[in-house]
């Protein structure tokens, strides 16, 4: 039984505390989760393995809208202590409530009946989503937390209030990153789907990576999950002792791609019949990395499960240590992710755009370029690893220290101000011909061969991530780079009259010159259309941002 | 942890013991399978629980085709105690190993490798079906116990030499009826299904039915298995103590039809894919009893698995009861079975044949008829039933006793010769036209509705099982019948002049005459046409012996 509050107290002792609300007041757990500076000074594998645990402490649990939160805690008082619960609205009331005890679970479950109304079939998948019913009538709405951003215009207006575009790019990270009840329903999702995949791979491990964990996230993000199965391992003989040996009789066949193919379509196929909450599952099985996407409607979340994804898990550690040396880091990396999203220069649908894994990698080259750097280049933080955080993949060197404690804080003092206005110039006048940006050394290169943007992956070194930019794409990120750059030069960096958007606020406006050019997403595009375009990239180019979910 | 010793002896107080070869030296365990009179008086839910144990207990091995037994019992006793073991010759040498403890198994497993050579890709489903490599040249081949039939011919020939008719009957039943380790052999498969099967539904069970359990299977007849939802329970509350309570989220579907369906299809893909030596899986969700059917290649065994037939299993064990009450029973319908096949009068091929269930229950009503009965009557079977034995399945009394001790022994003592000629005579002259023939008042009656072949659903008594037989099958199995009693009564009951064949073997001939209008099979039909023919014959009869597969 692993008991939570010591788990969290082995953060705690580290940096940030993972906020736990046990004893018998429970307070928001959001108050715990941002600091003055937005970082954290935890590993990131210890991160997700509490993270993981919390999850498995939790259940998700469908709720009348109306309903008493102290008679409902007492309720859940009598399987066990809670050490955290809030409430949320996806599709219905929701609420996660994590026990002190996995044995509360236990618990709970057995007091737990199967739908037995009249008329009523179900598939009899026991999972840890539970429907909560009662007789009593509530009084109030629980206060739900939100699990989706607020409208670009509440936020434009909210940013013309903020004293310095410094203000403003932290109201405006504090307003799009993810929540601590988000992170916590994304575990609990995963957890969820870890029981379903895993169901006959007892071994294997669902991990999150990408946007959810690398620091980088924005509310309502896509939950990338990957299926670990390196972690089957049979027993490994030294020396012979026997003329014997066993191995277990297992269906062969042609590849790795082929195994994870058969496992990807079986998980699917569960997913659609049993998983509860779930649907518009698709199989994605040809594409270059096989994935299996539904959506978790209990809470709201878009899920892409793919078998195997190491690579893009040391990327995600990767960017959650950029995010977190520095709190200029996110600040910036959210505040032009913002401004390249509103005037059309990325985009959610795959295409020729820049993806918002280029862009921040844009960022993070910048940074390095300052004088003094706000963050060391990949190779340095190569050099920092000890011997046990080796790593390679594939053939591919994806090492680089973990501990954020061994990397020294930068003696740049630049202002947010400034480096926004600066990265706006330096790409407004940056030699795309003939250079190329990559992280791992810091320092422009020539381009190993023809493409609109190269930006060198950083652990598959001959790889290009922007190879789906094409060259008019490029064009209007620098038109609007100058532009935006103008405009804020011109504004000294002050705020303007009242109620006239001014500093971060003035370039998040789209310009009317943005209209039909940009690929504007939809409010809501359906699942079919997004597959459709999907897939329709994937014909087209093999290393679209989506081809490489989630880095 | 279970003691299969401990276990085995529970059934040896009340009978024949269930083999178990504990010890250091390892005896044949088909010499304790056949006693003298071919019965047994253990119940037929401990036979099942002692089975299933076993099976729990037992991995089953590939191994090379030499192999020194002496050396592979010492490797596998390093994991603990070997209780029995035997080779069998099924697309290559196979062994069955029972370890005494389940921790065995465990070691076992976790001594076992994945297969990791060189361009060797799998999909790493774990299960108890191993893989024996060895570097030693094995010497010998080891003794393999047979899991087939032998041909009609050799059996003919057999036959021939015996004293009496009884005597030969005896001879078939021994060399048609399952062995110990086909016995135990299907026990294993179908655990090894279940592992599979239950991996959602861990309260779920898989029982085997059908002709594997109702003591009147034939060597190499199909296995049917079926996944036992119901076991799956919520918990139940009897007052409400609280206003709240709680269900589990599960998916909604239209019946509970539907519901097998999606968990069969499921549970299909997921053999498909890893079900190691499983291949030729078909869904066939549209019958009436939605199944999965597959070869299970190592064994043999075509497999069906239903989700769901609880009527099916007590049919089963109401035949059990009946094979075991008097050793005449399963001698003179293995007989008659053979006698049928040989000359087309049943088929495996679904159509309208008299199906091997029904004949058997023409054998079990003629054995009511006699004076004195040879075996009661269903209705006496129920009322010798205790309270808690009455069982009432979808509105169906299915209620009879289940000890075989609380059965009177029966007063006749007709010898087994006389039985036979007599039981062809009867039918030979029954007024199939306007009677119906029905087990559980053991007395003829009116036929409730027009079908050339009447014979009364012992369970859902308002169905016929023989609807699917036509008029001039019933005419074939008359003419037949009476021809044969009449070969028989004409040899007088005694052996004739040397290799000529006599009593049992020479009804066992087919006549020149059968050609062109049996339904004989053919030697090997393969997968997709036996589903096509049963496709085709759900369409013209929803009532065909293979619809209600299994009894």
């Amino acid at each position: 039984m692993v008991n939570c509050i010591r788990l969290n107290s082995v953060l705690r002792a580290g940096g940030r505390a993972l906020s736990t609300t046990a004893g018998k007041k429970q307070r928001p757990l959001v108050a715990e989760t941002a600091d003055q500076h937005h970082v954290t000074r935890n590993n990131f594998s210890d991160v997700q393995r509490v993270r993981h645990e919390q999850a498995k402490h939790s259940v998700l649990i469908g709720c009348p809208a109306k309903i008493n939160e102290n008679k409902f805690l007492k309720y859940l008082s009598q399987y066990g202590e809670v050490a955290s619960h809030f409430f949320f609205d996806s599709n219905g009331t929701h609420a996660v409530v994590e026990f002190v005890d996995l044995q509360s679970i236990n618990s709970f479950l057995a007091g737990t009946k199967i739908p037995s109304d009249e008329d009523v079939f179900v598939v009899p998948y026991k999972s840890r989503y539970i429907r909560l019913k009662t007789t009593e009538v509530g009084q109030q709405f629980p206060k739900c937390w939100p699990q989706f951003c607020i409208p670009m215009n509440s936020l434009v207006e909210k940013l013309c209030g903020a004293e310095s575009i410094e203000d403003q790019a932290h109201l405006l990270l504090d307003d799009l990153q993810l929540t601590e009840e988000s992170i916590r329903l994304r575990y609990l999702v995963s957890s969820l789907i870890s029981d379903i995949a895993t169901a006959y791979f007892p071994e294997a491990s669902v991990h999150l990576y990408g946007s959810s964990v690398n620091s980088f996230g924005k509310m309502g993000c896509d939950l990338d999950l990957f299926l670990n199965l390196e972690d089957i391992k049979g027993y490994r003989s030294g020396k012979m002792t026997s003329a014997y040996s066993t191995e277990f009789w297992m269906r062969r066949v042609s590849s790795g791609r082929t195994a994870q193919q058969k496992i990807l379509s079986v998980i699917g196929e569960c997913i659609d019949s049993f998983g509860p909450g779930c649907n518009e599952v698709q199989k994605i099985l040809n594409a270059r990395c096989p994935l299996v996407r539904f959506i978790h409607q209990s809470s709201g979340l878009q899920c892409d499960l793919t078998a195997d994804n190491k690579i893009a898990l040391r990327s995600s550690e990767l960017l959650y240590i950029y995010g977190n040396l520095d709190h200029r880091v996110r600040a910036l990396v959210f505040a032009l992710r913002s401004w390249a999203r509103v005037h059309g220069i990325t985009s959610s649908i795959p295409g020729h755009w820049i993806t918002n894994f280029s862009l921040t990698m844009m960022v993070l080259f910048f940074l390095q370029k300052r004088t003094p750097p706000v963050i060391p280049t990949l190779d340095q933080l190569k050099n920092l690893a000890g011997k046990k955080e080796k790593s390679i993949i594939d053939g591919n060197d994806c090492t680089f220290v973990k501990d954020l404690n061994k990397i020294r804080q930068t003696a740049n003092k630049e202002p947010l101000d400034s480096l926004l206005i600066e990265f706006l110039e330096y790409y407004g006048k940056f030699d795309f011909k003939t250079s190329c940006i990559d992280i791992r050394k810091g320092v422009e290169k020539n381009k190993p061969e023809a493409a609109a943007l190269y930006i060198q992956n950083p652990f598959e070194q001959k790889l290009n991530i922007s190879k789906n930019v094409n060259q008019s794409s490029l064009q209007r990120f620098v038109n609007l780079a100058q532009e935006s750059a103008y405009i804020l030069q011109d504004q000294g960096g002050r705020p303007s009259k009242k109620g006239k958007p001014w500093g971060l606020a003035s370039i998040l406006l789209p310009a009317s010159a943005d209209k039909g050019t940009s690929p504007k997403r939809k409010k809501k595009v359906s699942a079919s259309e997004r597959i459709g375009s999907l897939l329709e990239s994937l014909k087209d180019n093999d290393d679209t941002g989506k081809a490489q979910p989630g880095h």
